[in-house]
């Protein structure tokens, strides 16, 4: 039985490269190697042992790589074609999937709460060796040849993510939206707000390095949340309360913001994930007839959506490669979470080869 | 200057019908002579001091009339003409009424939270002989003959809430829908969840007379929150999880419920006017990336919406009159409030004649 | 080599009952015995070379059966289970299903015309014993055992399409509507106008028994076009024009017809097949600028729009039962066919037993 | 009674700067001081007698200027404010205003086709020293200071048009798009395509100078019909159809080509005003069951939607001064016309001050 090097979860705080076994394509599979992957905020929340897994399993969910076998049932690619596979892997023959809702996919069966989402979840992920698509036929989507895998490792879950929160906001032209916290998933929905035609975008955080990508990404005006009265800073921006905003961390504090700066009848489009109880404050909600809403967001999948994505940066509308602020082998992934779950060197991403 | 009675407040837990002044009809505005109207909860909110509106003030938003007066600047109308007004009386003309949000109307300028929310608020109401109609040519609906005062009135106010309750769910046909809280504003979302197409619906209230009514407005399964474990057994009915849940009441529990009872990817339409912290329980809200949406909506008003849901009526789509259950005449309205307010006698709405 | 009966396109009104090969399941794939089904009027247009298929096709597309083979790759049916499948059989892995056009399926890859009719237009179909069903996963759904089959054979097909044009033109409460023929598709779409909502519906035809059959459906007004002015008729009754419009039949007449009561605004939905140049007429049209909208609509596929539509019969909401109104054994199909195509006996739609 | 010179309408191909009444400001209206406004394609059908209007009449319909008069019944305004009036001047309070369909306004009673188009139409336009603007609380919208008027003269309606046709049909992140006809209007559509995230915007025009101009405003590629084989280039640049077309021009040509390289499941938006029978060739339309939709759009207008677009400007969204390329004085206004007409001097737009 062949052997492959990968990042797998042991404990809490205990990660390791080791060697696995190396999969192989059953009915409806594939297996591509991985020639680039990266490290996600997830992840980290995983290692921390915030985010259960089981004891074993290999992590990461953002591939980039080489169709390397075929399993039956799959038609249209050929071993060797390079392929982006979303973070999530939507059957797309269940329920939840034909109706709409891929990200939360059942399987084949209905619902299944973030069931789209198995990639080093609930099924061995990307930061190894080879990498075993399910519902490849769904999945796996070519890359054009002019672009890089640095161009497009980013689109597997935090362009789609963060373009994911402008777009389940129907941003529309003309709209003002302010994007709390400006990490990789707020960057991106910056970007996702730029892209949609909004026409005055507010970017909040407290990292001036952050605040200056948020300008690079879309940004018209930044404020840094430590110095600036952000409340009354948007109000008087958006004369009298935003038509969207986008929550982009997963805090009670910047929930809360977003809905204290939206105008009546505007939407929060929230992208962060939350432990613990979140507040609704009445007055900010207008005690809940202000005809708000709030719509919440996993990464949207699927092959057609990596492909649309892929279609943005290759026509020059989005280039994320700034994003892409370090360089690893998968020997070195120990480090490489270090530093970036210590925020250290100005990090924002970092890509991880194989 | 000719008098009329009213019922003023005057300070919590003290109205009185008076004389007061009778209104006179400005440009733009119209003076309906109300031949019936009712009393909302929300009145019941404002007499016990827990919703603030200044003493002396005629309260009442949900008024059936004649044209008295119209004043300049206003076609298409008649001294003696039927009009039914809604409880919401957007201007028409501003950036929120502009742009559809008809609720939080800004009356000429921007939004402003609840701004269409006039009648009984910022001024003065509809239990009174005469009521003052602002932005007249926007708000006056005139009254097809073949409908009575009788089937129109409750249509002002708790059919254009419960009706919008389901639409802005987006309720589609073959959806499953539970409504928590079958007073009147749930049993009217229970109606519009039927006319919408709902395939099942499922009441949930804790009183046997409204759970009676509630079948006999639309729901398919009704559950006594005091018998039953509802979020087992709406789970159990709907395989997994509703698509829409409605929430009608304005409380913690009811939210709660409605969010742990909705599937991936459903919409928790939110009609309740909540007070204090309202609390989103993290886990039912799959850490906030499940796909939910939770949507708002203040009372819809304006002509057209009264003469849509004129036409549902007169078409024999819903009769609201069984929930008409008493009738008192405008000398007797301190007798009605107590009987609202205190729930006897199986009362739902209260017919109120000057 | 087994073999089984079914009914087979020999050439243009040549059809007979033959013996053929039986189907095997491949991977991703099923073989239902037939129990049920029905003959369509696209069936008719094949029959009398209106529309080209492969001499030696079995044809029909409207199944109801059990469970025969199951191949590799389906879980979660069992040999035995009933089930329905629509007559559009949808991949849920190509760019259009991925993006929610399931009836334009390009089976893996990108959109098709039409792609998702694959029953008895580019495979062998359901007027037979048995029947291959391609991506089994997405298209096999469960009947609930309280239902027969005469309860769910129809909506394979004409309630698909007939609610799917209802849909498509999002009919709101209150909405005026006017559905053009009343045939078994205008039937079900003036079925599906009523449980979306719509306030007014009018049904046009020139035969009496349908007629009647759309009082029973539904509609609340009736017009006979031999002897009314529809158009004038039609303003009377909408104020000046109507908030949508259905076209059921595919002529120039009905669908010209459809515009000139549309309202400026209004949606024109066209469920009709179209063959020659179809005119707009401008002076219908507002010369191109009444804001008027034209969607078309193919049948929606797969198992979960097939749930959906059996729920709504399981709860009662509809019964298209009426509908059909004569039975034959499959050896008889011949007659049945002539008996549809005629439109002799008051035939709306002929169950075919195996 | 005051003057002010104007250009009247007088019969076919005959206009002419005269002395005319001054206009004054009744209840509801404003009368501004005229300092920049256009011509538009629509005010040459109106000199060829192409379209009828009464003899007599002041056209024009793009208005920026200085409130010299406010009638009663309007608040928040002074005189000497600088305003953008929109070319549509919806009542606000009418059916169709309430239902959000502000172009087809039927001025305090239902729809009217078109009826939201006064200016130059109706009552007295744009081409003169002053204009009465009714409804004017919800039709003036002021300039922001830091605007000039050539910055924003053309969003009353080329630019609300052009915006428009991509809104209407709902252009999302990744769309490709084609554009026919590359006029103001065609212009400012791909402009809007732009805004609004489409990946890949294909402009079609047969003149040099536009295409230049196309690639300026966000065309990707652009294509010469004179030249190139339009629908097969369109075919292969997109893999096999647009996601969306917009038609600009109003010819059968324009609108079928839109059709023919539409992808099934696809969405036309037509711009154009058509003359005459339009044909909808049956087997681009795939015979009608292709899940096509057509849209249409006249120009959006309403102090708000001209806020919006006063927006894109001021925050550099856009930039329309380039497609002004000429300026004319009133007094010289028949020579404007001549050039715009005759589409000389590589004209696209003229601006005519007062």
């Amino acid at each position: 039985m062949s052997k492959m090097r990968a990042n797998v979860f042991l404990a809490k705080n205990k990660i390791e490269v080791r060697e696995v076994e190396r999969p192989h394509a059953g009915v409806g599979e594939a297996v591509i190697r991985i020639t680039l992957t990266t490290i996600c905020g997830t992840d980290l929340h995983i290692v921390r042992g915030e985010y259960p897994v089981k004891s074993g399993l290999v992590i990461g969910h953002e591939p980039v790589g080489v169709i390397e076998e075929l399993g039956e049932g799959i038609s249209g690619y050929e071993i060797g074609d390079r392929v982006l596979v979303g973070a999530i892997t939507p059957c797309g023959q269940c329920r939840a999937c034909l109706s709409g809702h891929l990200s939360q996919c059942g399987r084949g069966e209905g619902y299944e709460a973030l069931g789209g989402w198995r990639f080093g979840n609930s099924i061995n992920g990307a930061q190894a060796e080879y990498l075993l698509v399910p519902n490849a036929q769904a999945n796996l989507a070519k890359i054009p040849p002019e672009l890089t895998d640095e161009q497009v490792v980013l689109l597997a879950d935090i362009a789609s993510t963060g373009f994911g929160g402008a777009e389940s906001a129907n941003i529309r032209i003309g709209d003002s939206v302010v994007v709390f916290a400006q990490g990789p998933i707020g960057l991106c929905a910056t970007a996702g707000a730029k892209l949609m035609g909004a026409s005055l975008i507010i970017g909040i955080d407290g990292d001036e390095t952050r605040l200056q990508m948020a300008k690079k990404m879309g940004a018209d005006v930044v404020l840094d949340y430590r110095d600036a009265d952000v409340i009354a800073e948007v109000k008087k921006l958006t004369g009298g309360g935003a038509d969207v905003t986008i929550e982009a961390l997963g805090t009670q504090q910047t929930f809360e913001s977003a809905l204290r700066v939206l105008r009546p009848g505007g939407t929060l489009s929230s992208l962060g994930v939350y432990s613990g109880k979140l507040q609704i404050p009445y007055d900010a909600f207008a005690a809940g007839i202000g005809d708000h809403r709030i719509v919440t967001t996993l990464c949207p999948g699927g092959k057609e959506r990596m492909r649309r994505l892929m279609e943005t940066v290759r026509m020059g509308r989005v280039d994320l490669r700034p994003l892409l602020t370090h360089t690893f082998s998968l020997n070195q992934i120990c480090d490489a979470y270090d530093l970036f779950g210590e925020r250290l060197d100005g990090v924002l991403k970092v890509a991880i080869k194989p």
